[in-house]
């Protein structure tokens, strides 16, 4: 982009932001942790023709996705955001889009409580979202800490995104509910904390697809996570299989002891979201998920547009 | 890219970088600031044919030098280097240069002793890495601290990335001097908290070029710098004007109060780069860059590869 543009764009930026964005100004954001609180960090990339298509979002959707996709990680260690950073590569035919994207960039960060406290533009021949998140905890979760006869949870329903972009790529046009949770997406950061408060052990957001993501915990704790498909939450319309499957769906898979104090009433008054015991943790076989005490096919990641 | 082909990217590159990557394998990464120190983070992007073209950079040159760029930020803050972040878009047909890049990442990454502590990778139409830094600092150096009657500094020989890009433009071989400053750049991490250390001020780099950044200053600090034109240090065959112009030099400009100890040879011996006085910092027509005593023309960014 060079020069003149590079600087023009980001004062259309930071005006959009208004008093999101903070510390802008040096090389670098200067930020304090809490004391006794550890940094959590992660960087995750939004990208058009690979995460989404042009004709299917709007400018303030994708900003606002991108936001909550990387916010999401934060919600997957149960840290509360301190900060985001957002580099943009942006080409010609979408210049005349950055403020409506930056808009929502600014209202997934402002959701989550999370200042805006750097970042970058230039050029390119595809429009990129890169936003590293950042934030801390006392006490991050885990993907290893799955324990035997843990009760697994997930938030939410799924299969949403999954029914959206089927449809998006069949040329129709997805059901408004399916694709409200493909295009805003919400990263549970608030719902991870009162788990996390309540003893929850390891977590981890759902972007992969639940089987996919059950994988990681299973093999990062050495565990197996024996799950009941059919408990597991489907939007109206959603296959079993598709539940289990689709990506991309920022919805948390939590594993906490029985012991734990989680009301999953207390968390649906509190959030307006179900959150769904769907099975539980075992050694047998580990690591690996069954569904229905079947081992599930082998895991594979979740494949954005192929 | 998707499922099985990014996890094998990422396997790889892990392999590649060994001990230099630590903690990978939650959703974010989880660091610890020293007691005392305030977080310093920053985002860089070096996109293909904006940055850089194919055929001029090694593919591990431009893993090297994208890192570089960016731990050059934190350079500017006077901050240490305590984790970077590497978000890769990488199309096809770069897909067997990935631990090259990635070894050059470490590469650049070792010499800042900052670890690598997580990434993201995705497919994209056009290469592109974006990297963020994370460092740490009791007392940053800022670009708006520059006071009346400072000595400026300027560490290096410049002018050398600028006749680089020159060369490759106009089809022909660089001087490998010339080329060196352009394809290995190395982030004066060090030499910035000498500097700091010594009592300067404040500090920029050299991205944008020298009258570009000490513009920054000048606004940033609501002072005028007066720059010694024939003073700037400059490489074999580099004219002034080239030397005041260039960017991506990842040199340091700093101003520092003349009560400061800082003694330029004993920089020279402790790092093998002189470190050079170019002028004095005062509130004559502030804010503004002045060489040789006269109004520099109003300063813009460095346009790239236009």
């Amino acid at each position: 982009m060079g020069g003149g543009a590079e600087f023009d764009a980001i004062r259309r930026m930071l005006e959009t932001w208004g008093a999101k964005a903070r510390g802008i100004g040096d090389d670098a954001a200067v930020l304090d942790i809490p004391a006794g609180e550890r940094l959590v960090v992660s960087t995750d990339a939004s990208v058009e023709d690979v995460h989404f298509r042009r004709p299917w979002l709007s400018a303030m959707e994708i900003g606002a996705r991108a936001t909550s996709a990387a916010l999401s990680d934060l919600a997957a260690m149960a840290a509360t955001p301190r900060g985001l950073l957002l580099a943009m590569a942006v080409p010609p035919d979408w210049r005349g889009e950055l403020e409506d994207i930056a808009r929502g960039v600014g209202r997934s960060a402002e959701r989550a409580q999370c200042p805006i406290v750097g970042g970058n533009i230039s050029s390119s021949s595809v429009l990129s979202l890169t936003i590293t998140v950042l934030g801390s905890t006392e006490h991050p979760l885990h993907r290893d800490r799955a324990r035997d006869g843990d009760i697994i949870f997930v938030t939410g329903m799924l299969g949403g995104p999954q029914a959206a972009v089927a449809a998006f790529m069949a040329g129709r046009v997805p059901g408004p509910d399916y694709r409200a949770r493909f295009a805003s997406p919400t990263a549970r950061v608030r719902e991870a904390r009162w788990l996390a408060d309540r003893g929850a052990h390891a977590a981890i957001d759902i972007s992969d697809g639940l089987l996919a993501d059950a994988a990681h915990v299973a093999v990062a704790s050495n565990v197996t996570l024996d799950v009941d498909a059919d408990a597991v939450p489907r939007m109206d319309g959603v296959s079993v299989e598709d539940a289990l499957v689709g990506g991309e769906e920022y919805e948390l898979l939590v594993s906490a002891p029985p012991s734990a104090a989680i009301d999953v009433d207390a968390f649906q008054r509190e959030f307006g979201i179900p959150l769904t015991a769907i099975g539980v943790v075992t050694l047998a076989g580990a690591p690996s998920v069954t569904t229905n005490g079947t081992r599930a096919a082998a895991a594979r990641g979740h494949d954005h547009l192929g």
